[in-house]
């Protein structure tokens, strides 16, 4: 079967992490139940997340001598993979694993590895990652919370010091957390050295909030009812000076600060990217949740049938619709474009967290930009892609039977939890203007003056890893651009490249010129804000494109490389048009070849019509997980209507 | 106030609905209650359906002798003002009193309002409006439920064949409903005469099923849980000979069909006719909502401070930077643009539904079209802005506690009820194509062979009711294109006239030509389905234009004209910002004049940035209503903050 191979080329390197979770996960134990109170989900959840497979699973990322495989690319394979059985199972494993252990393991030291990895990856210690604050959620520099160290007792104290300080939107702790990694800002000797965390028990034995805490329940969410999320507040509580999780920054009993790096930002912001995983790993699931609604919506599509065309008895499928096909189609491309973008993403976030020696500071750089700015995109087309299946599924969509309206409003927070899209579209471009000189992960939108406009520069394109691939692509293309075929994947690429290269340049230029104006520094930059996010958008659209153009070339089977090359078609083209009013007021494109365009992104959705079902077959969702009551009606009931119709006709 | 005088503007014909639905439905009582049980949501809103005050109400449109007040602009503005309330209280209200008490009113006659009307406008008597099946949802032609006479009874026989045939979704069913309207294929001495309605008793004083009906429950959905939506079977229950509602269509008691209007087809598609008021409550309920979204996420941007910006120790709000303008000020544009063409179409539904003498055909056909376009143009909207204002609130958008996510999963199904989107934009299309001929409001895609491609033509367009000042302001564009000012009104009107017309003409020439080719008739029209979509867009554009240009010429107030005025030029320009490529294509802009076009929306928005919390003052939507605790904090928090800024930094 193609999509037998087709699927053999999407289960990728970690294929042995996605069969394991089929066969592992089989039935419907771990599916996501519609229709549940807030009180039944977490009680299920919690049960769950402790039966949950060890191998290979979300924990597989943890140090061998504590029990974890030290295979991070597994770990966020097996996270996508839990994201097709139920969004609230994936976070809560996400935030016990890899935002609470990934910290303990990233931040802490020995100390904190030998006393705590254990119980973590058992899950009989759950715990919180307790960074964002109600008033500030992207700007985590300026954390409110503060841990001063006492000399006299060698302890910190960790304290709120006003509501807008609290902790907010913490998973794990409305019900669960009996510790929590408290991100504040550490003082010692009087003297601030920026964001730190420490380790911080929450809750007792039975549960009751420890002297000092105070948790509160953010209660019903658009979704993911099986996550516990809440706040915290502490009223000057003690925390013993072991517990500062202290591999960047070193509190001595006296209260001396040391620390390897001695900027402080530069050190908050190297702290921060050793947790580059939970971005790489919420991406991914968006996407994994994406193709279980598209799936649902293509087979629904294609069973069911509405109008009778005329001069025939048989009614027409849904998928036979070219606006049907123009919204199922195009989504789908992108889901596989995006499924090779992050297959790669993941691949290099393996090797940078499992390299020996040294940070290459440079490739971590690349790494939080590319892992930000496909995070970005991902959620944004599970959002579309989720909501265009509703639509596609008309009332059926809207039944909790048909899982997605649980998709929907699962994901929903995607967009805007683990980094806003807005501001990780920001750090991208921040990264370009810079060459990742002065990037340093910042989530501080423009505003820092550590970032002066006078600074920005165009960088040299980095290519993806399949640089020589590309490049030889791009070299091939024959004469002018109005004579080359649409489908050159070449062109593509010199397309994809030049506007990416163009708008990153115009926003330098605009910035340099708005440097050497008076006015606030803010309005320099938000004057251009609009253009900037669109350099980071036509950079993500590039990476995108080269991870598909690298994935097809890998492809062995000619029937699947061949259909895979149609898809990249549709992906390229779809964009283009998305994005034509750019490529013509830039004379890229003649108006012509703009028609072109449209036409033929229409004559390859038509080709791609007996495809469709292919294609979402080779996601090997299995019908369990996908759990869609419109897709487990009694076959030969269409036949039914069918023969009625003729007899009745 | 400005925002008070803006208020006056915006409350329109039917300011007296609005003020007393403020007045009468003051605090918290009406208002939705996240986090409910789908049992706790259905016994309240029942409940509270009953508390619903008469007058001025959603029941206001019945006849006058039966309670009613004879007012159908007034009963659809009191459900858009219910929208802002709680959604399932306007959807239970307006299946009662729009759909079930419209049904009985439009296609009853006397015998059946004198016995049923008063205690359906009391609400003693709930009921259904049981159309849409399982296996046809959009193709209402077809149904498959059938419902047979038989003159040695004088009784019919009402059945449903098979599973595909049950009716699904119906409002009502599942929990309250004693009667429904029920829509099936009429067969009377052998032959088929097309769909009518019966009214149907489904449960006895109990609440049980009466003999032959299966209730089914459509459970949770994503969703709206305040409405019992079900499934009814019917195993050939008998029903009276006079509960066949017969306005258009009798069966004597010896099983003679008669009826004024011939056509089996037509005679249908004039009986749906008179009940789209249900459309135009769709649309206007969806903007409304939309406008409460974008209220709390404009107050919310407004006092939400994220980033320091450089050299100052202030905050910067949300609201300031441009890529939150883009969203929410493009967004609220739109809101007021569709409001005032949702207006105009309410005061036409009044007109036309309040005329003595027989019906004006053609204007009842483009009544139609208005409102199967403005559905699909607010509902989109709705999802939309809400999507947008949920993610301009970052996590806090996510929690129930601050409305958004109830707004978005309530109104989530507006686009594909009552009409899905896509098919009544083709409706609106085919209008175009046919001059309103031929449309009769037939939801059947391109199947029918009554519309075959040769009888296409362009019509003249049809201007609406501003049609003299709209032809002044065109007459009055001075010079060429590209000389005049991007804000001159009559160079809008123009260019979106010109857009219409131009797609308008293409697809005829398109159709024509697949005509004259051999090949399916599915093939022909399905080949250009997307271009004759973007004709019906294009169309709705030009109404919603006239329809807020007509809007600012009677505002009277200048300080509200002028702020109208540039809120219009947003709407417009951030429009053909949308749509530029396609206006390059077509070289109705030149590249540097599209370039400017951005540059002005830049502008705009700018200018806009102090007005936009007055114009979501303007919608005039009380707090309890809003009911989002994000708009609730102590006030001078905020203050707090700034000054501890100062005083930290």
């Amino acid at each position: 079967m193609l999509s037998s191979r087709l699927q053999e080329v999407l289960d990728g390197p970690w294929a042995h992490v996605r069969k394991a979770a089929r066969a592992e996960l089989a039935g419907d134990k771990f599916v996501a139940v519609p229709g549940e109170t807030i009180d039944e989900a977490r009680e299920r959840v919690t049960r769950l997340l402790r039966e949950l497979p060890a191998d290979p699973g979300v924990a597989a990322g943890f140090p061998i001598e504590y029990g974890g495989q030290a295979d991070p690319g597994g770990s966020v394979v097996a996270a996508e993979m839990l994201a097709q059985i139920d969004l609230s199972l994936m976070v809560k494993a996400g935030v016990q694993w890899g935002l609470f252990g990934g910290a303990v393991v990233a931040l802490g030291t020995t100390y904190h590895h030998d006393r705590y990895l254990r119980s973590i990856i058992d899950a009989d210690l759950l715990g919180c990652f307790a960074m964002t604050e109600t008033g500030h959620g992207s700007d985590v520099q300026q954390l409110r919370t503060t841990c001063t160290y006492d000399p006299a007792t060698q302890t910190f104290d960790l304290h709120t010091p006003h509501d807008a300080a609290r902790k907010d939107y913490i998973g794990n702790a409305a019900r669960d957390g009996r510790m929590a990694v408290v991100f504040a800002q550490l003082i010692t000797g009087g003297r601030r050295y920026g964001v730190h965390a420490w380790l911080v028990p929450i809750r007792d034995e039975r549960g009751e909030p420890l002297p000092g805490v105070t948790i509160g329940d953010d209660g019903h969410k658009a979704g993911l009812l099986g996550v516990d999320n809440g706040r915290l507040s502490f009223d000057h509580v003690t925390v013993p000076r072991e517990m500062l999780l202290d591999r960047y920054g070193q509190v001595a009993p006296d209260g001396t600060y040391t620390s390897s790096i001695d900027n402080d930002i530069r050190r908050f912001f190297t702290m921060l990217g050793t947790l580059v995983r939970g971005r790489v790993v919420v991406g991914g699931s968006a996407a994994n949740a994406a193709k279980s609604a598209l799936t649902i919506a293509v087979r629904y599509g294609e069973s069911r049938r509405q109008f009778t065309a005329p001069g025939e008895t048989r009614e027409v499928a849904l998928n036979d619709y070219l606006a049907h096909q123009r919204v199922l189609g195009i989504n789908l491309a992108h889901a596989y474009a995006l499924h090779f973008a992050q297959d790669e993403l993941v691949s290099t976030l393996h090797e940078v967290q499992t390299a020996d020696g040294p940070v290459d500071e440079h490739r971590q750089r690349e790494l939080e930009s590319r892992a930000a700015g496909l995070k970005a995109a991902q959620t944004w087309h599970a959002t579309r892609a989720i909501q265009a299946a509703r639509e596609a599924c008309g009332g059926a969509g809207y039944l909790a039977e048909n899982r997605l309206p649980g998709l929907k409003a699962d994901t929903d927070v995607f967009t805007t939890f683990e980094g806003d899209n807005t501001v990780l579209l920001q750090l991208v471009a921040k990264g370009l203007l810079t060459g990742y000189r002065d990037a340093f992960g910042s989530l501080d939108g423009w505003g820092r003056a550590t970032f002066a406009a006078e600074q920005v520069r165009a960088m040299v394109l980095e290519r993806t890893a399949a640089r020589s691939l590309i490049q030889r692509l791009i070299d091939a293309v024959p004469g002018r651009d109005e004579e080359v075929a649409l489908t050159d994947r070449g062109w593509h690429l010199a397309l994809f490249e030049d506007r990416e290269k163009h708008l990153l340049e115009g926003a330098v230029r605009r910035l340099r010129r708005g440097a050497g104006r008076k006015g606030r520094q803010f309005d320099i930059f938000n004057d251009v804000q609009d253009h900037v996010l669109e350099v980071a958008r036509a950079h993500i659209d590039r990476i995108v494109l080269e991870a598909f153009v690298a994935g097809i070339d890998r492809t062995a089977d000619d029937e699947a490389r061949a259909l895979l090359s149609q898809v990249c078609d549709l992906y390229v083209l779809s964009t283009v048009e998305a994005h034509k009013g750019w490529y013509l007021e830039h004379q890229r494109l003649t108006p012509a070849r703009s028609k072109a365009v449209t036409a033929r992104v229409n004559d390859l959705l038509r080709r791609l019509r007996p495809h469709l079902t292919t294609l979402v077959d080779a996601f090997a969702i299995p019908d369990e997980w996908l759990n869609a009551a419109i897709l487990r009606e009694e076959p030969g009931r269409q036949d039914v209507m069918a023969a009625e119709d003729t007899a009745a006709e």
